[in-house]
């Protein structure tokens, strides 16, 4: 027999979160709602044209929810329901995000607006909020009555913060002033929110105590905010964005993100091109390259590190144990280095 | 000295009630997020142009809730959190609604999306379900914490019904065939599911035992098939529908309601121009005045009163208190006579 290798685990983790988020989905299907739970199923690259793995995304989040509960002590399937939410929570905002951004494709796909109209996409992102909290709840026969209202307190006050960061994204796009403070404010409720919620609750339901749960806390919220500038670096200088071929590259969007923001405060080449409008495809490269050579690509790069690192430093904090404190450590540094 | 009188107790309620709402929608108001809260006071009638008494609507589901907590032998100050959460989960609904019937009006003023935006409009839906959500869980001061879960479970489960509802209701829009059966099983999620929960939730923290919450459950589902049927009724033959002036009838926007179906399920003269479309206000009066003619209206009203008999019926085999009794039922009766 082989020995059982941490790749071995994410792979069983990955399969069972898959598992119980359809075991939950499937409470929205009926009779005469087939469609209903269709769309979800469509969404989340369980159904339809171009499903597949592909399709669903990394489950991230539940993943790390997962890794968490282990190096707190806990066994990571007591977790599955909690895992489930927040990949559920997850989607719903994608999916709300995707009519709010006016995107007609994810992952390559039709979105869900494209594909059944704005209004049953709408409702289709409302149901899957309520489905992450029933998951949520379902994990009454595993953990206290105290410890599980905490759990669902912990995921609604993420679903708040999740809206303030969103309404704050969405009025950025009318405004030409943006500070980099404002910018961290949005990202906080928008990214990291969530992703350090996963890292709260994975170590609640693995039985951590409140001081060592507030270092995973730290530890999601910087690892959030780390994410979200390798995110913003990959949407001007990742392949999609480069080639400029799709209207990939957030220079073409216009969207107002770390680089760009450190560029506009410079007020040089970069900022005065940017602030005409209209940037081609064609264009990208070109600008790409003058916003590099202005020294956006170091500023992004230097604060993934930095962030990336002061997450661990917190993580380390609590004290995880193995053989989860490595794969966490890992996928940190993978973070650093992914171009997609 | 004047004796309190049930009006004075409604009143004191509705203060209450509005009260609560504002300090859980006041959580929103952070650095920066004004306009984010504003959106929300807009829509709830506390801001605005037009905002007062007249654009917050009847709060009747929370209304309901309190009285049910009275009729149970509770206190309803104690209930105040989960009427605020009904009613902000509501209100929710109309938000979403409103984007997604593509209405430019909710009660003279202009809808949230017309003002803001579709974007700002579905986040703002988004947060007000979060808030609705986050007010039932404060009620862990007051309630043991086994019934705080089964409150918070009632509220999610209920969303999903909701969800399910709207989700047949858009699409009806799509379908001619739509049979009585599909109809009711959309006004049980749409408008039942919720005015089921008020019910059970007052009985619940009023204090009321299992069997006991479960004919309020039942008094609450036959109301709300009560409400919408007799709000059908006045979508054609109310003031506002026969006049036809700012296309409120049911009968311009082509919306398939109970009277509707009942008349196209006759297959005779309503139905055969109600199929051929582009209803014009011009031909309200006389339209309706067919429908009449052929027992739409006597059919509707038929509905009503069997329904909110079966209500009543429930209602009071769970033995409710006064004077809680008399208002309850006064309430119920208003519906046969309400004309808005």
């Amino acid at each position: 027999m082989q020995p059982i290798t941490p790749q071995d685990i994410n792979q069983s983790m990955l399969s069972a979160i898959e598992n119980e988020m359809q075991h939950f989905v499937a409470q929205a299907d009926n009779q005469g709602l087939q469609q209903f739970y269709e769309m979800m199923a469509y969404h989340l690259g369980w159904q339809g044209e171009g499903s597949g793995p592909e399709a669903r995304g990394k489950r991230f989040r539940p993943l790390l929810l997962l890794l968490c509960c282990t190096a707190a002590g806990g066994e990571w399937e007591k977790a599955l329901p909690a895992a489930a939410a927040v990949e559920l929570l997850h989607n719903f905002s994608l999916i709300h995000d995707d009519i709010e951004d006016n995107s007609p494709l994810r992952r390559g796909r039709l979105t869900v607006w494209k594909k059944w109209g704005i209004p049953q996409a709408i409702n289709t992102g409302d149901a899957m909020l309520t489905l992450a909290h029933l998951a949520m709840l379902r994990l009454d026969d595993s953990v206290t009555c105290d410890v599980l209202t905490d759990l669902v307190r912990i995921l609604q006050e993420t679903c708040l913060k999740l809206t303030q960061g969103q309404y704050l994204d969405i009025s950025f796009e009318n405004r030409q002033d943006i500070t980099l403070q404002e910018y961290w404010q949005m990202v906080e409720g928008k990214t990291a929110a969530l992703i350090s919620a996963c890292a709260t609750i994975g170590a609640l339901i693995g039985g951590a105590q409140p001081a060592v749960c507030l270092h995973y806390k730290d530890f999601g919220y910087f690892l959030g905010l780390a994410f979200q500038a390798q995110d913003d670096l990959l949407g001007i200088w990742g392949d999609a964005a480069l080639t400029g071929k799709s209207n990939e590259s957030d220079l073409i969007s216009g969207k107002k993100t770390l680089p760009v923001l450190y560029g506009l405060s410079l007020g040089e080449k970069f900022a005065a091109r940017w602030k005409m409008g209209n940037i081609e495809a064609c264009e990208v490269p070109q600008l790409s390259a003058l916003l590099e050579s202005e020294g956006g690509l170091d500023f992004t790069q230097q604060e993934t590190f930095r962030l990336t690192h002061l997450a661990l430093d917190n993580f380390y904090l609590a004290e995880p144990q193995q053989p989860a404190k490595d794969q966490i450590t890992e996928i940190a540094s993978k973070f650093l280095k992914r171009t997609k």
